[in-house]
């Protein structure tokens, strides 16, 4: 199975495993060296993430944290390392999976008292740090997310391979009306074939099913990815994917009010926590199609008061590098103005039809996607 | 397609419609009687829910609200109700849907100004009351909840209802590792065939994951249930029909702690809020398989300490009329003196495999289901 990166799910897990042994192997190198150990993770501050313009996306910067054994704190979370790789690679060996809680939870059977978590941060931090330091992602850890994707509905065939064998799916004819359900891991599918136009990403359940009614997948050959708020690592890769490999533009509708716009930044953009996962899950292609604040003006749409909380989330994505283009800070002004946020669920106050019969379509032509 | 209650899919459409009308007919009835028009609806707080030994579910006593014309206020409420009425009743005539988020922004678009909703809280209220006055639910008025269903992963085929026409659906053959995804009226499901031996419905996607890959329903024949903590509306609904058409025991298996216990209670006996829709909802034969405090100890599970916050609410669950058994009591009482609570994913510090091959089946050995 192909992706972008030229990965292939099998191969990527021999590639994840062998990078951990490689980074235990520096190590032993130290060691050889008479060096104290250590592992250098960049900084994980929005001070130290910048643009990159060949991936398209924010990245880490140039400023590096030490995890060093020159103290026995540091020396502990070096051991921890250790065991964690230890698991890991027979995990990947075994083929199996487990989740960032399990891990956790396991540590307690490690032999070494030194060597368990003392706290769920710990692990899921000491993990965050081995995929930056050996550029793998989690999943092909085999390290499941605790989340689960969202669904699909749309004109694609695809093929997922399941621990219990391939399914072929079609995701308008093989699912019910809830979908085809994003597996944790999304590298396991292969897109067979389909007749799709485009993607469009719905932050609700409400809307997703207003679309899956009205039948606007089948309509305009749209692939509905359903993102139930924040989306999950799983629904932004497989939106990647769709993307990169189908080339399918990529939408995101959303509520009209800042905690909306990061949910479409964060499908964008990729955030600050995880800037070493942009490359694998940001869509930087992917374009907003709404509620905008231009909308809630043009077609008077009904509202609510922004809050204190929303004018300032509103001020501090001005300031947010994702949101420094033309389109956005005119968005964030004009909503600022007009002190009014409104919900994409709004669009029912011109009736159930609206948004699928004209708010959609029109959006859709003036972005030249139609 | 049958349920439980013999109604059918479709008739019990024409039910709700009739219904519907019934209501607002009673209102010209008043009138015509020289009365005040007004409606009655059961007082839903703590104080008015009873056990019904019948239904064994707890559901609304005597006590009773009245809408009434009497004042301004009232007026405008019956207002509202007749509005509503009139938007279902076409909406089941028009066999459409909608949420009750596009209900509130519908009517907007209503012609008399005094009739529109001033608040989302105002339409659901309006909802809810015409649901227990007319005895029909929500997904029968075409209601569909906001939030969708969870996933069902076993050994069961079933056909259902889209609006794109039927399909049929193996839940372990024709899914994704995601399993099935629920829809959000589990009535357009047809139950074909199953080898099923019980239902076990799960708290976290970290567990239900860890059952899947484990292939515990496919080795137990269990219908594995994913609740995502407090399970949707359509999530419980699918479980007490699997329940009372399929004959299955069902079992809840949730983190150890008071939250999660209150997930069980309202897979098995409802919510107050919702104490008219346990009929339809509320599985009361349902088994808690754990973590049970009892399983804390016994097999030394890694834990917390209680928080104030979970003492509180274990205290207010020991007043729950729910919660008032001697099964409950004993492991309440316990908890609160071991102050201690577990994760189902702490079954992992015994290894990954620890709560398929040992815990699962020694509890439900114990609790007389394997």
């Amino acid at each position: 199975m192909s992706t972008d990166t030229g990965e292939t799910a099998d191969g990527s897990d021999g590639d994840a495993r062998e990078r951990l042994i490689e980074l235990a192997a520096q190590f032993y190198d130290q060691f050889e060296r008479g060096d104290v150990p250590h592992m250098d993770v960049p900084t994980r501050t929005k001070t130290n993430i910048e643009y990159d313009p060949e991936q398209k996306v924010w990245v880490y910067g140039d400023r590096k944290s030490t995890r060093s054994a020159n103290s026995v704190r540091g020396a502990q979370k070096l051991l921890k390392v250790i065991y964690s790789i230890d698991f890991l690679a027979n995990q990947l060996e075994e083929d199996r999976s487990s989740t960032l809680r399990e891990l956790y939870y396991l540590s307690e059977s490690w032999d070494l008292d030194e060597a368990q978590f003392n706290s769920q941060d710990e692990s899921n931090q000491l993990i965050e740090d081995l995929e930056i330091v050996s550029d793998v992602r989690r999943e092909e850890f085999h390290m499941r997310p605790e989340e689960s994707g969202a669904k699909v509905m749309g004109p694609l065939r695809l093929r997922e391979q399941t621990n219990r064998g391939d399914r072929e799916i079609h995701c308008q004819d093989d699912v019910g009306q809830g979908g085809y359900q994003i597996p944790n891991d999304p590298d396991t599918i292969d897109f067979l074939d389909n007749d799709a136009d485009f993607v469009l990403c719905v932050e609700t359940g409400g809307m997703r099913d207003r679309l899956v009614e009205n039948g606007f997948d089948d309509e305009y050959n749209a692939l509905v990815v359903h993102l139930g708020g924040q989306p999950a690592r799983a629904t932004r890769r497989l939106t990647k994917r769709l993307h990169d490999e189908l080339d399918l533009p990529v939408t995101v509708f959303t509520d009209g009010d800042p905690w909306s716009y990061r949910i479409y930044g964060s499908v964008a953009y990729g955030s600050i926590k995880s800037a070493h996962l942009s490359k694998y899950l940001a869509t930087p292609e992917a374009q907003f199609i709404g509620v905008q604040p231009e909308d809630i003006v043009e077609y008077d749409l009904p509202t609510d008061p922004l809050a204190d909380s929303d004018v300032n989330a509103l001020e501090s994505e001005l300031e947010d590098p994702r949101f420094q283009t033309d389109y956005w800070e005119e968005q964030i002004e004009l909503q600022l103005d007009i002190d009014k946020k409104s919900e994409q669920q709004a669009l029912a106050s011109y009736g159930l039809d609206f948004v699928t019969d004209t708010y959609l379509p029109e959006r859709l032509d003036e972005m030249g996607i139609l």
